[in-house]
């Protein structure tokens, strides 16, 4: 069996589950740190691990083109090539390509597009995305899917996702590796009748696990929740939701609230190069002038390293002046700000609280910010 | 007592010495990292201190600049703005101010410049040199000096080293805190004389210590080293020497034989950003597309964790992505070659064998490099 499931607790509608992978086990909800090219930026394997991540997510398109799957298979996988040896999930590369716009070209067959490094042209077919996530050896692969943007209209969306099914379809008959797990992603916009067929269409072809997409694509947060809400509870109960590429706190509550198990995000190691860091009491910039003589940490109610050992004059000042170490520690505090929020939400629904613990969260979280 | 220096061993004109400073011993000869910002670049003081770091330098002229010395006086020195309990080194700011050429203008009274940074006008004078790093809390602190180019004329060398005599001066009677330490600059350029007599009227002046300065300035190697080998045994004995800016191991091999301390370097980090490593046979370049699928360490005979946890494949594609792990891993990797490198210079001379040693570690060095 490539892929366990167990779901151990419920609170409303919030899952506590464990999932249990080829290279580990994962206590969800869980947050994905993403390694985009083979590394979680600025960060080292052990320090993923003594911040407590348990997963991460890497990306085919980027480690297909640099440094190319040939020199990862050489290395006997992407585990190997990176130092890495708990779980990872890999995305298809779709959302990657189909972001280029003007340097891809969709067919039935499967995507043309160009690479944003050198201008090359490539060929991504479902099978072909399959092919190259098992030579990475990804505890989960995602299939080829396409991510309309928004708005987009109701004809475009629907051929679309038509498409992504038929590709999941492939792309499951292409696996040859019963030890990796590959999860359908479930599209259709913000077109409920859409998002339904697809669950139905997915289900049908029997996934161990469902990426939700097409979320979180410049939408309003109101209607992301609306088709969040309605899509989650359709999906398989004893199967693992992954809602792809949403990450920030409050988002993270609704949609573990909806049901889901698994995020991914770059907001967190993103927002850190810039100095934007979260708090309990909201999110500030470290780079700000009125820091450069605050002696105290980046949250005086954090407990991680950067927090115990560094301050905010510090790490401002090593931001202005370019300094590494300081993109060093506003990321890896951003991350044990999303991994210790999700441990906290684990509690939560254990011990069944979760909304309560959501509304606490939530009054400290919008009370203070650039102002506290 | 500010600084207490003892001569345990001797090995030709190699010495073994202790020296204790307010924030802790260091064991000599020794590799001062540099912290030209309050921060080595992309280290974190924790990881300076498994690496076996005991002391680091760090820079008057940048960190005046930015963060500036009201920062640092608010968080109550550099020690805790940068969060390193161990001694610190600061040179007095004269070799970045003198570098500027264009921008700085020298006077009997101090040197003016503009900020390399927004143009803004400056004027450091010994006296103000001494009261910034007494601010910093520079374990040892270094007086402002002139740092001729090569080539120079005589009389150019000879007022240049007269002042920096006179600013010597000035600089020792303007410290106020006892527990620092001040060291002298011998400099005089490529002329014997004016070294000696460098030497001779600093050593009047009785420095805890001197640096030389003035070396590896662009003069062929075997000048530096006929200066070196001339001005070294002429300081007092019982006096640690620290010649500054010198680091390749070779350098570091033939400095210590001619009976230096102490060392600082910025060869180390700067080379490990462009990829440049240090092994046991010689430098090689890992950005090098012969590393692209060699899945052995940076040096087989290295034991530093980047070695044994990293490839050279991998750290070649962290490093061709712009990744920022790359630069820390060749980072960690350099340090550690040049710390390991005096820890086994020490034992060599405790065990009265340096230049047997250094014989040993050149036939290997110079016998490989890119070609192993």
């Amino acid at each position: 069996m490539a892929l366990r499931f167990e779901l151990l607790a419920r609170s409303g509608g919030a899952r506590r589950g464990r999932l249990t992978l080829p290279h580990g086990t994962v206590e969800t909800p869980v947050f994905m740190p993403v390694g985009t090219q083979a590394t979680v930026k600025a960060m080292a394997p052990g320090e993923l691990k003594e911040l407590g991540a348990t997963i991460i997510l890497s990306n085919t398109y980027h480690l297909y083109l640099r440094p190319g799957e040939e020199v990862i298979r050489a290395a006997g996988g992407l585990h190997a090539f990176m130092n890495w040896d708990r779980p990872i999930l890999t995305d298809s590369g779709g959302f990657q390509v189909m972001s280029l716009s003007e340097l891809r070209k969709i067919e039935e067959e499967g995507v043309w597009f160009r690479s944003h490094l050198d201008g090359s042209k490539h060929f991504f077919t479902p099978e072909r995305v399959v092919e190259i996530q098992e030579t990475l050896g990804s505890d989960i692969m995602m299939v080829l899917d396409e991510c309309p943007p928004y708005p987009a209209d109701y004809a475009y969306v629907k051929q679309s996702t038509e498409r992504t099914t038929r590709w999941a379809a492939r792309c499951k008959k292409a696996k040859t590796r019963e030890e990796l797990s590959l999860f359908g992603i479930v599209q259709g916009g913000m077109y409920k009748d859409l998002r339904a067929r697809s669950v139905e269409e997915l289900v049908a072809l029997d996934f161990p696990g469902y990426g939700i997409g097409g979320l979180s694509v410049g939408e309003p947060k109101e209607l992301m929740y609306e088709v969040l809400d309605y899509t989650t509870p359709l999906l398989p109960g004893d199967k693992p939701r992954y809602l792809m590429g949403v990450g920030s706190p409050n988002e993270l509550f609704a949609a573990v609230a909806a049901g889901v198990d698994m995020f991914d995000c770059v907001l967190p190691t993103r927002q850190a190069r810039h100095g934007k860091v979260f708090t309990t009491r909201g999110e500030i910039n470290v780079r700000s002038a009125r820091y450069a003589k605050d002696f105290g940490p980046i949250d005086p109610d954090c407990s991680c390293r950067v927090c115990r050992e560094f301050t905010r004059a510090y790490i401002r000042h090593l931001l202005k002046a370019n300094e590494i170490l300081g993109v060093r520690l506003t990321t890896w505090h951003n991350l044990h700000f999303l991994l210790n929020l999700m441990e906290e939400m684990r509690k939560a629904i254990e011990e069944d609280r979760f909304a309560e613990s959501w509304r606490e969260f939530r009054s400290l979280y919008e009370s203070g910010g650039e102002d506290f």
